[in-house]
Order: C-alpha cells, then structure tokens, then sequence
C-alpha cells in the first residue's frame, strides 16, 4: 500500500470517528448525562479511581460505567456492578483503542437517560486512545507515580488533549525515584494550565478534592437540572 | 469499509509483517547477534532493566539497542550511549509498535555484526507489540509489581508469546496489594511452563539470575561462536 493511500485511509477513519464523536455529545447533551473518559496506562488504577469517584458522586448522582476491554474478562465490570452501579463492557476485540462507533454501540446496552454520568474506562494504553475522541465531555488521564516522572515527555499527545489529569498512588512517592517538578514541568509543557489533582485510592488523600471538582463541572453543564 | 475488507487488509499486513520478521532472524543469525525483543506497559521499567542486563554481559559481550519511541525524544537511548553502548532510536511517528520493517530499517543504522547481542526496546504498550514479530530470538515481558496481579487476565495475548517473563519492581511488593499466586496462576494459564524471574532494578535482586541465564540463552544459540 502506497504511504499516501494509507494516510488518506487513516485520515478518513479519524474524520468519521470526529462526526461520530459529535453526534455521541448530542446524544449526552440531549440526555443530561455527563461523559468522562478515563485514559491511562495498564495498571496505573483506572478501575479504582472509578470506584472511589463513583462513592464520592453517589449520594447525589446515578452512574454508569462502561469498561473498555480488549479481552472478554470481566474483571473491571464485576468490580463497578459489585457496588451497586450498572456496568456493561465493551470487548474491543483486540483492538487497542476505544472509538466513538463502539462508544455509540454502547448507548444501545447502556440506559443514560437515566443517568446523570457515565464513566468510560478507556483501553490501558498511553498512545492510540490519544487519536480516537469519545465525544464524553472530558478527557481525564490517570497517571500513577510507579510509571515515573518521564510520561508526559514519551508519551506527550495523550497529555495534550486533556481536560485533567489525575496522579495516583501518591503513597508510594517514598519508595520511588519520582521528581514531582519534572512530572509536572512536563504537563506545563505540552498542557499548561492542566487542572491536576494527586491521590491516593488506598489512603483516599484527594480524593473528596477530586470529587468535589468533578461534581462542580456536572452540575455546571447541565445547569437547569442541577439548580 | 466493508468489514471482509477490513479483515483482508489486516491479515496481507501481518503476512508481509512475519515475512520481513523471517529476514530479520536470517540477517542476525548470519551476524552472529542474539536479538531480544522487549516488551511493557509504559513506566514498567524497560530500560532500567536494559540498563543492568547490560552490566551483567558487558564483561563478555558486546550489546547495541534499539529504542522504539512514539515521540522524538531520546531519554532512552540517552542513557544507554551514557553507560558506553551504541544506541539508536527508531520514532515511530505516533503508531503504537514497532514492525519487523522498522527494525529492518534500524540494522542500516546499527551495524549488528560488530555485536553479540541486540537488545530492542519496544514501545510502551501491552496490546499492539504482541501481535508484529519483529524476527528476534526471544520475546521477553516486564511485568511490575504496582501495574497489579491482574494483567495477565486483561492483556492475554501479549503474554501467549512470550518466551521468558520479568517481573520487576519486587522491592515494592510490601507496599502495594499483590498476589504472586494470582499473577503466576494467570501467567500458567495462558503460557505454561513460561520461564520467569522476580527481580528489582532498585535493589539488583535477581539481575544476576536473569543475566547468567540469558547468557546462556546466548552461547547455546551460537555454539560455534562461544565454545
């Protein structure tokens, strides 16, 4: 395949996931319901942020999780239907991305309009999920002190794109080499003014401070529901 | 695109993919070079595993790499022409892998018959790289401890091809939850038998275990270059 042919191809298949991310903001617009996708490397805590954002929202708001897979386990789902929330997956089939057709498919499964937020935990990966928008209404990576200080300056389109950042597994910052001025010297680089919040899910610091932003946003996009 | 052309599409790319990878085991076996593919989640400590297999040859053999990068930055390869080995860096323009072209494309720049082993990083992702050979001898994973014991159940396939699998970061074991009996019961599950060290790159725990055995991978595979 000549390299131009391929560029018009790939080029073809982003601008239809563009249209498609677009008609899935109409969709949540339309329902009321507010759209998070959850990016972040495998293991860096998606599931468990999930968790501890849906207790910090729960006493006020009904949420649905879909769980983006690339195997058909259903370790993540269980976790979230577990605390009483409705989950379903979404098997990418070995594909490592989600994308906004398979997000549309999932509406059909998922009932949001009777939501008032659906979180979606994208693919673990730091690179494709970067190039496939969702059309949810905020792109919230969750990066994890383990992984080290360097990400952003790899793997810099996934934190270009970002609404807010979330650096997890703070209680492990005395057992690693992790500088918190070269992590966050790389996010002013590629997205200054990126809204970051450091936490813990096993010791839960920042997490009411991460949950109480998150609920702020909601409650001011859908302002005639929530006042 | 119809779906059937999809698939087409996709099954001509890994033909060509394995056939390239076919010539890639030719040239480094005429060259005498031991090649080592290594693959993980980002932040699980690639290069600093790199970095000690290093010291543990170095006495005896002399080692290049080839660092796979999505962005242009060269923190990688910095540190290994840092400890005196030539390195090269191959930006793969955003995709998520490396190929067997793009390695094919790095022994231009690497003269692999000036070297006994060939050490090539791959890109930080656990789903695409498993499924492009890149014609190395082994398939080598790192796994760390804080990604969690429950990656060999959602990133199955990466780990069915796998000839021997590093488990790094064990000096954090005390501080994260998890199981060794979960990740090794999921590990004989998808590839028994699959050969597995448990070490640290903090506390060297295990280097020498894995650099005398992949030693000995080494001279077995070109026994009339070692004895």
């Amino acid at each position: 395949m000549s390299k131009k042919i391929k560029v018009e191809i790939v080029e073809k298949i982003f601008e239809a996931n563009n249209q498609l991310a677009k008609t899935n903001r109409d969709i949540l617009d339309s329902a009321g319901c507010y759209g998070l996708n959850i990016m972040a490397s495998p293991g860096a805590g998606k599931t468990s942020v999930i968790l501890h954002t849906i207790q910090q929202l729960k006493p006020a708001m009904k949420i649905g999780v879909i769980e983006g897979d690339t195997a058909p386990v259903t370790i993540d789902a269980d976790k979230i239907v577990e605390i009483g929330c409705p989950a379903i997956q979404i098997n990418t089939g070995g594909d490592c991305h989600l994308d906004a057709s398979m997000l549309n498919a999932g509406f059909q499964k998922m009932p949001i309009s009777t939501l008032d937020v659906l979180i979606v935990e994208n693919v673990g990966n730091l690179i494709c999920p970067a190039a496939f928008s969702l059309g949810t209404h905020a792109n919230v990576m969750i990066s994890s002190v383990p992984e080290g200080d360097d990400k952003p300056y790899k793997y810099p389109n996934i934190y270009r794109n970002l609404d807010v950042l979330i650096l997890n597994k703070i209680d492990l910052l005395p057992y690693v080499d992790f500088s918190l001025n070269t992590f966050m010297d790389g996010l002013k680089l590629l997205n200054p003014g990126l809204i970051v919040f450091q936490l813990s899910c096993k010791t839960s610091v920042g997490v009411p401070e991460w949950g109480q932003w998150l609920s702020a946003q909601i409650r001011k996009h859908f302002p005639e529901k929530w006042n």
